[in-house]
């Protein structure tokens, strides 16, 4: 605000928002007025879930180089928590830092990362706010209504532990950045808005994996004071590529599930009783959760 | 996220936010989700606004040194972009980017700074994300609900022109800041939420001056394609202080009224026939809106 005249803002506002689409229920257009306004009744559900994640050390530390990626995780990051508590995101407000030396072509990226996401998520960028400093910093705010909701509490001794997807493609990825370019690695995580449908309906916990597989299941064992027995190796744990980067750097494979560089796989548990009938809806919508421990009585991680 | 464990970033996130008290319709407890969740049904109003301000510059800039000040105006910056569409906040949600720097005592004033405005404005914090950069940038996010809203478009030659109040604080605290710190300025500006449930039954369109009044003139003639012709004397726009300050410099009247740095005033136009009705109700509510021009066909801002 206080370098950039109003105009000159506006233009970059409408630089960077102009190729979104507008959601059906906004009322007002772009820069019409001083907040955005959302046609609440048709929308409306029990509850109103939202997230607010900036990203700053991965833009400062060099991992996030890529201004699609930057885009991209911009709002993978709190949609993914989003789906972690069961919620049906619909829009993202967006606050972008950028710094001085920003090109066109860096902004093009970065809004095709933002554009794409949003089409794959089903949100739309409802406003945002512009600012520069000697730190580009992207923060964005998701929003979305649950009809029911999910949380990291809620689990019991005996509850079996599942996930998404396997894990390590954050650590993976973060090696390759700073340790060796020459093996290739994609990293495009997906937030598990879809999964996280059928699994709201039989959770008793769930939290995503965002900072890592066992910082993750830290935070579970944390708010619940229980523990996790892991069922699969940590070796079977990785991702196909994932254990490829670990044979051929060296670095053991649980390190790739220490964090903080996650992966956005939704992580949760199931009561026992319950197993069979998730199993068979999650069947029903195309995909396969993967049972990987189980909930302990006693506050300790123990895995092989 | 990145240089940050979790267990370290949700002790930073319990400083930050122990001492909030959380709001009744907020399902989940501090670090209890993935997500904040609100009980909506209790809450319903016919329109969600929202609102996403991030304060860089003005922290970059030295602007804002003192952390109380940053707190609240972190607060009331999207707070009275909320105000001035009718909404009714009910929360927010904090990302806060702290310099590897900071101490103990910033971070207690700052937070006094955010608590004072909470309780100002009836908004209770939602929930936040702490990352660490080399500048220390803060984004907030209101939430708000609106019985009917207003915008920046809407307004007809022939409306009256209105403020909530005199304008030029936010350059005369620049000055002092940046020129000449012997002349002492108080600058804690107020979102006006109350006064906006007045204006929202009558006005025809409505924008804030925190950039400033002419650059708000500026937003809200481009926007309606329509001029302005002030009756007030620029010298006589200008908060008492402010005038004291322009004396005292020499820096011209108009000139504290050219931003960037603004007033969060609520500037608003009502249809000439609807006046005396709406200066009724105002009076009614205690308080005084300040006619200071009228709406031109042509997009042109005349002023004495």
């Amino acid at each position: 605000m206080l370098t950039v005249t109003p105009y000159y803002e506006n233009d970059i506002i409408r630089t960077i928002a102009a190729d979104f689409p507008r959601h059906p229920l906004q009322v007002n257009k772009l820069l019409e007025a001083d907040a955005e306004i959302i046609k609440w009744k048709q929308l409306s559900n029990d509850y109103l879930v939202v997230k607010t994640d900036s990203i700053a050390e991965e833009i400062s530390s060099g991992l996030y180089q890529d201004p699609y990626l930057l885009g991209w995780m911009s709002v993978t990051a709190p949609i993914s928590d989003v789906a972690a508590v069961g919620g049906v995101p619909f829009g993202i407000l967006l606050s972008v830092v950028l710094d001085e030396k920003y090109s066109s072509d860096w902004l093009q990226s970065f809004k095709h990362g933002i554009k794409d996401a949003c089409e794959e998520y089903k949100v739309y960028v409802l406003g945002g706010d512009t600012n520069f400093s000697a730190h580009c910093i992207i923060t964005c705010t998701a929003l979305a209504t649950a009809p029911a909701t999910m949380m990291r509490s809620g689990m019991n001794a005996g509850d079996l532990l599942f996930t998404t997807g396997m894990a390590g493609a954050g650590s993976a990825f973060a090696y390759h950045v700073f340790f060796d370019r020459t093996v290739p690695v994609e990293y495009q995580p997906l937030a598990r808005i879809s999964e996280s449908k059928s699994v709201l309906k039989y959770a008793s916990s769930c939290i995503d994996t965002s900072d890592g597989l066992f910082p993750a299941l830290a935070v579970l064992a944390e708010v619940n004071d229980k523990g996790f027995q892991l069922t699969v190796p940590s070796q079977e744990l990785l991702k196909s590529d994932v254990a490829r980067i670990s044979s051929h750097s060296g670095v053991p494979g649980w390190m790739m599930l220490a964090g903080p560089h996650g992966d956005y796989e939704l992580l949760f548990t199931i009561p026992q009783h319950r197993e069979d009938a998730f199993i068979q809806e999650c069947k029903m919508d195309g995909w396969h959760p993967i049972r990987i421990g189980e909930v302990t009585r006693n506050a300790e991680l123990s895995f092989t």
